[in-house]
């Protein structure tokens, strides 16, 4: 059976991003990478890959991998959601930041306006405005310890827009959206005529009894405008190896792309991702199935944590993502809270700035890790907060 | 020390599109991939990172993977060709394809002419006729056995395109261009005031004497308009992994290409892409002398085949690549050779029509695989040959 904890010894001798980083100082719950060990099944697979010293122009059942890649992604789409899918219209790609920046480009046109939600994951920005267009941010609404999108606000914004990108589940906020909100954001942009640009990487991440809804499974009217960005690297701690896909709900979808990008302009899909993507997603079940009960587990600790700093933290209940995303300001720092507790906790959360200038007064906390290490993490944030308390509102 | 040979039996066993695509009862010859195993340096570095299981978000000696790469080719390009280069003017991509692709479409416009040479790469064509752009031909000339560009063609070609698409040393004659031909075809470009994009990807593979020369490093003003296209893909059978590098030879020149791409919307590089490439061009020297040196042996071994059968079969003695480039007109047959000697001898070669409608009567031959195979896949395209003599010229 496998085991995907890591211990903390095991983690500081990793090399990636998010223990490596900070140093050991530092507790990491900051960029959305989880502290497990892959499953078996893809460690072997790859293990035979360097084994077989197979690293040429590689075929899979028989064509490259880009078509064997769709193949797969039907399959898990299939399996999993229950949404039947064209396997002839997915197009490998290396990450969805890569199919963020594409995407706007391919439907949007210098100058123009680009809406997003609000707190925003910051690579959008990014893509949006490295591309010469403009972001128009739709803010959420929070009430009742819950985010929902504005929908008033959202058929404004894409008035004048070709194009939404659109986060669901909703990094940062932890909100899977439901059919009926689907259906409502989805007859705006059929309204508006907007292209719905959806970006699915947590769709596996159901943390409760609600199944997660691919948007452009909702109507056929939807599917014909929206495309769906997936990829397994979230879901089994495989970003660095660069393997994601885009699939394009309607061949006319499709066309207008490639008349923009040519499928070869976007890369190669590489072997090693192919691999460890298809294996997880075929045989990475039961392994994923404890990791979202140790997300669970986390979730619960955080939740307590939250009730015992009630007064001055404030949070909705996420039900999707491993993210939380806390509301600091009750705090009445002077300094970006993140700062305070990196500083005063030696635990390192995302700045809510890194989501609009907006949501500066959040941190967002990332709950893939061990109980262990989780546990750990709020104790350093409960003493930053305990210090603070004695020291004076602006300590 | 590493043994870079691979057995038929372990080959056969191969997933990899050379040895799997035609199955058992064929040799391949094809495809630009080589028969040996990696250097046990970059297996180790693979091997040791699937164990760590570390394949999040990546950082090597503190930055993204981009600029570490970045700072790897700047090191390679040093000790290998003497030429020095700004780290912050590489661009990490996926393969020299997706590079040839992007460059069109930064430095032409649609229904601009691209200039090629002939024979010509396939990917190049169809960088240029998928991006909307139209392909002009300047055919090499060949003489004494040798191929050479034709100057006066070329300047004709460039009166009225933006872009040349070099290969430099040529797939498929195995050509590396001399100093004085660089310079020439360098100042055609200036005078013509065209961009120069250099696929140097058979870098390494100098067979006798000569150095390779980077075309950028020529002269200050003809790297001012070089982007310069590189990777261990082919120099270390890593083509799989999908990692490659772009190089502007000035700041104009990388601004006027993340005016059309910004850097992301190229796609991020993967971790076992850049660990196999950094530890490849750092430790990768004995094992890629061993190569060189069975390259040198097979190709001795197609000499002495062509002398055998220099009645009816010609070529020029490649002084780079792993490839020959061979002439089978005078064999007078109705199809395509490549489609006989599969069909004859059971060997498969590159089509040469592959290189342009123009180049029909040539295969492309592989040398990058053991002796042993090599004396096989000869010993069977001979037997192919044998068989045609008794049977007549059109037998």
């Amino acid at each position: 059976m496998d085991n995907p904890i890591l211990t903390r010894a095991e983690l500081e001798a990793r090399r990636g991003a998010k223990w490596a980083y900070f140093g050991p100082d530092h507790l990491p719950s900051w960029v959305a990478d989880m502290d497990f060990r892959a499953p078996e099944a893809v460690t072997e697979a790859l293990a035979r890959l360097v084994a077989e010293s197979d690293f040429g122009y590689a075929i899979r059942g028989g064509t490259l991998l880009g078509p064997a890649l769709g193949r797969a992604f039907a399959a898990r789409m299939r399996d999993r959601f229950g949404w039947e899918v064209d396997p002839a219209r997915v197009l490998a790609c290396t990450d969805l930041v890569q199919g963020v920046f594409d995407t706007v480009q391919a439907f949007s046109a210098p100058g123009d306006e680009v809406v997003v939600q609000g707190p925003t994951y910051d690579p959008f920005r990014e893509g949006i405005e490295d591309s010469g267009r403009v972001m128009v941010v739709d803010h959420m609404r929070y009430a009742d310890r819950g985010w929902s999108v504005d929908l008033d606000g959202l058929r404004a914004a894409l008035r004048d827009s070709p194009l939404l990108l659109f986060c669901h589940p909703h990094n940062p906020t932890g909100r899977a959206f439901t059919r009926d909100e689907l259906l409502a954001i989805g007859e705006i942009a059929i309204e508006q005529d907007a292209v719905i640009a959806s970006d699915e990487i947590w769709a596996d991440f159901m943390l409760d009894s609600a199944q997660h809804i691919p948007f452009a499974s909702v109507s056929p009217e939807i599917a014909e405008r929206t495309v769906t960005m997936y990829s397994a690297g979230k879901s089994f701690g495989l970003a660095g190896l660069r393997c994601a896909v885009l699939h394009f709900g309607s061949a006319a979808l499709q066309e207008r792309f490639h008349a923009t990008f040519p499928p070869r302009m976007l890369g190669g899909a590489n072997i090693m991702g192919v691999e460890a993507t298809t294996v997880a997603w075929e045989s990475g079940h039961a392994w994923f199935e404890q990791v979202l009960d140790i997300i669970r587990t986390n979730r619960s600790r955080m939740e307590a944590f939250l009730e015992q700093y009630g007064d001055r933290l404030d949070a909705a209940y996420p039900t999707s993502t491993y993210l939380y995303w806390v509301d600091c300001g009750r705090l009445g720092l002077e300094e970006p809270p993140a700062e305070f507790f990196k500083r005063e906790g030696g635990v390192v959360f995302t700045p809510g700035a890194e989501f609009g200038a907006a949501y500066a007064p959040f941190v967002r906390v990332n709950l893939a890790t061990s109980p262990e290490i989780f546990d750990q993490i709020l104790a350093q944030a409960a003493k930053a907060l305990d210090n603070l308390s004695a020291a004076g509102p602006h300590g």
